[in-house]
């Protein structure tokens, strides 16, 4: 008797299903169609449509961020991949993985280098464009032997669970056919996080317990690779066992409850609220938990830890004080830290009181009238939030404004802070309402985006109508690019973007209107007292429609954090620009 | 005396000013917002923003194929290029040659190696993305060195103009200041087509004569890289001093005037109207000039011109029966060819009477009423054309059925049949205006666009209503990817796309509305009935504010070649894949 035999198509879907994934994202093309039909034949596996292949990477970054396992995006043959590249290449900086699949010729046609559309010239290498995605991907599988595509299309999404980091599964549409072994699916993949060397991992646990016992003002500072890597509720774990003054970073927000008493703040070098640069970097000890080091994360380069009193658990390597050791992944080393203070919380001091009061969140303006100011409106949207909601922020004003919020237990935020793509948060929205159905999450989803960003990416809000989601949606309308303006050319042309969109059409336009039953309500707020009466209206606040609020902000009027990092960014520039030419001069 | 210099910004923008350009397309972005402010300081240069990159790529790729010298996009390091990448990469495959413009890091922060936003990890090389677009240019000039950079930036210009591929020009911030000789610019960019050897040249223009001479029945079939490679006047120039029997391709429709008398018809293989191929293929000299011999361009490879019978012009190699000249570019050929036509047309015996009569062109379906069908629509919209009109046509139905109608003289026909990129259209109208704008061009510009492919690209619509411009738009509503259906899956979800958009609402959407004073027109047709009313009303055909005509069709009705060049595809697959289970098994 022959050994039972699944089709790679079949195979696929059913390694993606192994994985919790119920949706599968992407835009169809003729050479992924094939594909396509196999999903249809996975009980449990939908297919969700997204209008253009940029969306949908950005939606699969936004669904793996909330699912915590990697979404699946599937485009086809050069257009497709080549248009989803910079939503890929934000979800590699930002380590949201995704599992890219790209439908591709018949490998005939290929061997034979013909001439089809979507090649580029007479006798092209039809690999050409696998070539270019290479600096977006940990790994890939090119689907090009019938032997190994079983377990290239295994080790590919097992690299890409332990990784964080987007994959390619590149798949000639004759090979969706091709016989596989099926008894290779009864066996999970090993997606485990180990650490080949024990004794290492062994020195970082004791070295990192014995600063623990030791330090007299230690501090937990908890970046965005902690939530990225899994380590988000081990964090948060440590900073319950221990009491620790905890801080997150702009892009880790929301990672420590920001309601409990242990919670210290947001920390991002020197643009962060009086008192909090200051009592990280005058501990003995900072447990710095899956950081991200970029300009936006660390306030410009201003974070200043001295190396004496550092621990880094970082997802590539670890350090202790001035020791490195690279290679090594936080996610063990966490695991045996959190285990070790919680069977020997007596021994460590546990929970330890703090050496000094929490620090006070600021109030920046508290308007009960007047115009709507950045300096008001950041903290005002932070209070409308309530426990268990997503809220996606976009790349601008929003994303330097919300750090000055104090946000309720739970909140997932969503943030692009290192990457920076404008219009990301419109799709990353639509992965983050695939994911939250997917986990019955009971919270809310609140996006919150510029309209020079929306109307990069404006055509996914009528995938959320499309498939009857119901986010609550608000529109910044300052009159274009303004981060942009605060960095450079307030006044020129260029930091404009079409003021004759009418934001308050547009859910009838992509589809909420009488015929089609979708309800929905667009409200349009200039002053605080229109913005009060919106976030006070308990129907809007309720969620249970799509809902739309644009808040009209001046044009010239930035948040402070945006300024303040602008203002060092340039310093720095201009620094490096000195000291390179000084070093010419020596040279 | 010193002697005069520019900054580098300047000297690039003055660089471009010279090829006529008037209009920089692009997205800011702040590693580029240095860099424009230098656009405003040329006089008789204008900045248009675009709200996406890709849409941007495909914009200047439309303003390119009208305005016949290189459009001028910039976008900003990483996220904006990586977005524009399948734009570029359709305009290096049909050779509609930009200059693409990055804006980078400073210098000093790239050798650095700063983690900055837009980077994608620490200490990453930032030339990463130059490395990513190297198939899809022909050259590009890394700004790095203050010595070599006037230099450079000419030598990219000129390469993209005598190559009609994408160039690229990566500008770190701080590079803009450079001071370079201002006196290089008082020397014009040499752009001449130029082929080494006369010799070649000689032995390609005697034999095509002497074939000339003694041919019986020879025919001219002009293909799209005549029109994109600057061979489009001299081309007619031929057929008006022939009068051979002329075709042209499916990319390359009305690059003869379909009305005169030795126009024969559009040859695509054995997708072509009853007598088109065999009187080609019959013919004993085809002087092909041009060709773009890919797969929907020839009718899923069924072209079959004999070599003996064949004299092939391209702008990579020319071709005389079997002798083949690599590197030898048709256009300094063709000019002598046609002089010495001219020169000598008793000795050649032109106008030369065509052997047989001219082929009709059969009438498809001349409803008068009932549902529209694809066998009506196309035909009925080739007549409501004028001579001068740019038309664009969406890859899709539209692109598979306009080649059935006749065109007026002089239609600018822009569609995508190589590269195929849905949506494409919708950015390459919004150049294709702006380039009209720039020439005082007299016709009208009308896009025609699936919803499908709509969805992509739709804001870029809000760009035509923001500038001003007043393109006559028809969406073709199928409810869904038509042409996807004909190729696999018609009745299977994924080939559905949101059915809730209401296109009668869009142009009231993006800016057209009472409160703006932007006049608009948006009409919904089911039946001809409605249909010819609208193409019939002076007002929609006018031209003079912005219309938008929905055409509703029905969702398995698909154009005749569509489903004949799948048809061929598919056998050849099959023969393909036959082919190599045969070869394998006998190695």
């Amino acid at each position: 008797m022959s050994a039972p035999t699944i089709c790679m198509g079949q195979y696929l879907f059913r390694r993606i299903k192994q994985l919790g994934t119920e949706h599968i994202l992407g835009v169809p093309g003729d050479f992924n169609l094939i594909l396509l039909d196999e999903i249809y034949n996975v009980s449990g596996l939908k297919w969700i449509g997204c209008c253009n292949e940029l969306n949908g990477a950005y939606a699969a970054d936004g669904y793996t961020r909330i699912k915590g396992s990697p979404a699946v995006l599937i485009t086809t043959y050069a257009v497709g991949e080549l248009s989803a590249m910079n939503g890929v290449g934000g979800a590699y900086a930002e380590h949201a993985g995704m599992i890219h699949i790209v439908g591709m010729p018949a490998r005939s046609l290929q061997k034979a280098r013909a001439m089809l559309h979507h090649t580029m010239k007479a006798n092209m290498d039809h690999a050409t464009y696998i070539h270019m995605a290479a600096p977006i991907r940990e790994t890939h599988a090119y689907l090009m032997d019938d032997k190994t595509m079983a377990e290239e299309i295994d080790r590919t999404i097992a690299t890409c669970i332990r990784s964080r980091l987007p994959v390619y599964i590149y798949v000639p549409v004759d090979a969706v056919s091709v016989q596989l072994d099926a008894k290779r699916l009864e066996t999970p993949l090993d997606v485990t996080v180990r650490n080949g060397d024990g004794k290492t991992e062994d020195q970082i646990v004791s070295s990192t317990l014995s600063l623990i016992e030791n330090a007299s003002s230690p501090v937990i500072l908890a970046d965005v690779l902690a939530i990225r890597h899994g380590g988000h509720e081990l964090t948060r774990e440590l900073a319950e066992l221990t009491h620790f003054p905890s801080y997150s970073t702009p892009l880790s927000k929301g990672v420590i409850d920001e309601t409990l008493p242990y919670y210290n703040g947001l920390y991002n070098g020197k643009v962060s609220f009086p008192g909090v640069a200051e009592s990280i970097e005058s501990s003995d000890l900072v447990l710095n938990i899956g950081p991200l080091l970029s300009d936006s994360n660390t306030g410009g380069f201003t974070r200043e830890i001295k190396d004496d009193n550092l621990v880094l658990l970082g997802h590539d390597s670890c350090q202790v004080k001035n020791q490195k050791f690279d290679g090594v992944h936080f996610l063990p080393v966490l695991r045996r830290l959190v285990a070790e203070l919680k069977a020997n919380s007596q021994k460590y001091n546990l929970p330890r009181p703090p050496n000094s009061p929490r620090l006070e969140t600021p109030v920046l303006n508290d308007s009960k009238s007047g115009e709507i100011k950045q300096s008001y409106v950041w903290q005002r949207l932070g209070q409308f939030l309530r426990k268990d909601d997503i809220l996606l922020v976009e790349s601008g004003t929003a994303q330097f404004g919300m750090p000055d919020a104090t946000f309720p237990p739970n909140i997932k935020f969503i943030t692009q802070t290192f990457w920076s793509s404008i219009g990301y948060t419109v799709g990353a929205c639509f992965g983050a309402l695939i994911a939250a159905k997917e986990l019955n999450h009971s919270g809310r989803i609140i996006l919150i985006v510029g309209e020079g960003s929306l109307q990069m990416t404006v055509q996914e809000i009528g995938s959320y109508i499309r498939y009857g989601f119901k986010p609550i949606i608000f529109v910044i309308n300052n009159n274009g690019y303004a981060i942009e303006r605060a960095i450079h050319g307030p006044e020129q042309g260029y930091n404009d973007v079409s003021v004759l969109w009418d934001y308050q059409k547009m859910l009838e336009f992509f589809g909420a209107r009488e015929d089609t039953s979708v309800k929905a309500k667009s409200r349009a707020t200039k002053t605080v007292g229109e913005l009060e009466a919106v976030l006070n209206d308990d129907d809007f606040a309720s969620g249970t429609n799509i809902q739309l609020c644009e808040i009209f902000l001046d044009t010239f009027d930035y948040p402070w954090r945006l300024t303040q990092q602008i203002d060092i960014s340039r310093a720095r520039t201009r620094r490096e620009a000195e000291r390179l030419t000084a070093a010419t001069g020596e040279a």
